[in-house]
């Protein structure tokens, strides 16, 4: 018997322990072929069998439209900012997009996107370089000529989530939903793309699950565009144009079933309610001593950054040594920002939120002096 | 037990029954950490570690110079064909490449590099459409002013092995190694770059392996070049500018310090020959009832394409029928060429193909008719 491990990374991040133990009991032969999925040729009926059924889950579990296609794709959401623009910025004469820029992660997609046309920024960058909340839909500037509008749904680093879903007046929005995604319910059919890396809330990484619309396979590519990096082409082969990750497919797959058996998206979005209001109520009860940077409304419930007495960073890693003689790993805030970070995606429980609270309520009472 | 099954598919390809027996063996807790590899973090000590010793050992396999860096990347072989392209055109300022295509695969990279420059064939393709040899050096038209010189070592569709490393008088030489590389040994100094997709001799599908000579690194980019397609910025940061195919990575770890063990390169290259050698002695001592299309001196170690009675598709399904229930399975050939394939890369033992070849040996008794 291993230790008792209470994962709280960004990803890759942890995985449910049933779909763990399903991969290893099968390793060495994946459902009577007397070899492992690994060695599974792409062509076969068990591999396109496996391919299709995990399809068609995606499809159950956000319940996709039929004018969607569901694509793994390499390369993870850091390819996807690239391939959006590549593949959507012609589908309007000005080759233009408007990007919200809400943290880290859309910063860097809306970077990228400025090397492939005209890249407006809805609302402008925060001059301190904090990325703390999402400013009023009446305050952004949307241009009705776009060829789309680009968002992240959940910034991993920054922990600023969207509590809603932009207006965009038709043109085509564009969703990275990669530490968010079957978190909650999602109206697929206001989107007209959605990515998502899998080393979150979906699988291993290596993998990007992508939700598009179909009529968005028919813009036109930028001449430059890798062929490799064209939905339509994939699209058009089932995502199996060449080798895909078969593996990751597979583990996403697993994890599909795990959701579907646990009651779906409505059940993970009301225990990552109840997950996220005990942690963020255990740092607002602490009269200071733990302190979300994030505005309330905006407040991931995915990625649950904090500082520790206003960012003293010696009683910080004293919190993070003494969590990890706990157990409890990868709770340091990202490089970029500093301080403590929870990451409580999908296959964190409760239990195990329940127990990080429970030892942050022991710190401040050992350290509030 | 689960039943043997001798697997000849030509990639996702079998892997070594020890190397997945390990992975099975500590999927739930990876060295002690309480955790599967898949959950490691890729910014984890960990995984560096991990990574760190698959990158020492491919330079142990393969005697690599230090002038050279390793590099795990996404996108498989069919993304390194615009890779390729987009960071190395630039290296002189003709912008231009010659390409030797011998095959299925490098007439697919010649396609998609041709989106960026001049690219010159140099030798023309075959009328006929069939790849069975390599032109004589003397016929090639090399031009001195090229950035590089691009090759395929050996292609897996066709079964074409180039069996010696081409001149190119300075010009910087980049080879698809993705079928045969850790078959032989290579002389890694006469190349500028070689790249191979893991799902042959590597590892899973999902992970490409780059060698990169690093004055190349330094070559002007294509400006469309996208971020995550720049050899420099993932050589810069060890592979790990976003979050790298975790798992994938792990498992071509462990077939490296399997390979490590049983005597390295030289030894596979000693199997490789006799696995080989008894195949292809097996067609041409049939009398013509098995045949190879490829011209000798050509004939690929690692996949063998054969047809039997010139191409008799009735007889050949029935050969794959009855070999599948002797549990050989992937002996069909590849759609564009027809006819019987065994693929038969280092995970296949020399048993494997005695045990094959006993099978043809007594087809074709069976029906020599």
């Amino acid at each position: 018997m291993s230790k008792q491990v209470l994962n709280f990374a960004a990803g890759p991040a942890a995985l449910p322990r049933e779909v763990l133990a399903k991969a290893q009991s099968e390793l060495l032969d994946y459902a009577g072929s007397g070899i492992s999925v690994m060695e599974l040729s792409h062509r076969s009926k068990e591999f396109e069998g496996l391919l299709n059924r995990a399809i068609a889950d995606v499809k159950t579990l956000l319940n996709v439209p039929d004018n969607y296609k569901i694509l793994f794709l390499q390369g993870g959401g850091s390819t996807q900012f690239a391939q959006v623009a590549l593949n959507l910025l012609g589908a309007k004469e000005g080759n233009s997009a408007d990007y919200l820029v809400t943290g880290t992660w859309s910063l860097k997609a809306y970077e990228e996107a400025k090397r492939y046309g005209t890249i407006n920024l809805a609302f402008p960058l925060p001059a301190n370089k904090k990325y703390v909340t999402v400013p009023p839909q009446s305050e952004w500037k949307l241009n009705p000529a776009a060829s789309y509008v680009y968002y992240c749904a959940n910034e991993t680093v920054d922990g600023v989530e969207f509590d809603f879903v932009p207006e965009t007046n038709g043109v085509p929005l564009v969703c990275d939903m990669s530490s968010n995604i079957l978190s909650r319910p999602v109206d697929v059919a206001k989107y007209g793309l959605i990515f998502a890396g899998a080393q979150k809330n979906v699988g291993p990484s290596g993998v990007t699950l992508v939700i598009i619309r179909s009529d968005l396979l028919d813009v036109k590519q930028h001449p430059a565009t890798p062929i490799m990096l064209g939905y339509k082409l994939m699209a058009e082969n089932n995502s199996l144009y060449n080798t895909p990750p078969t593996f990751a497919i597979y583990i996403c797959g697993l994890v599909f079933e795990h959701l579907k058996a646990l009651g779906g998206i409505a059940e993970m979005n009301a225990r990552n309610d109840r997950k996220s209001q005990a942690l963020y109520a255990a740092i607002d009860n602490s009269n200071g001593f733990f302190t979300s940077p994030v505005v309330p409304a905006y407040r991931s419930r995915m990625n649950v950054p904090f500082r520790i007495r206003g960012g003293d960073d010696a009683l910080e890693n004293k919190f993070l040594k003494e969590a990890e003689a706990q157990n409890m790993i990868q709770l340091k805030g990202h490089r970029s920002v500093g301080g403590i970070r929870a990451s409580i995606y999908n296959a964190i429980s409760e239990d195990n939120v329940t127990q990080l609270v429970a030892f942050m309520n022991k710190f401040l009472a050992a350290n509030n002096a």
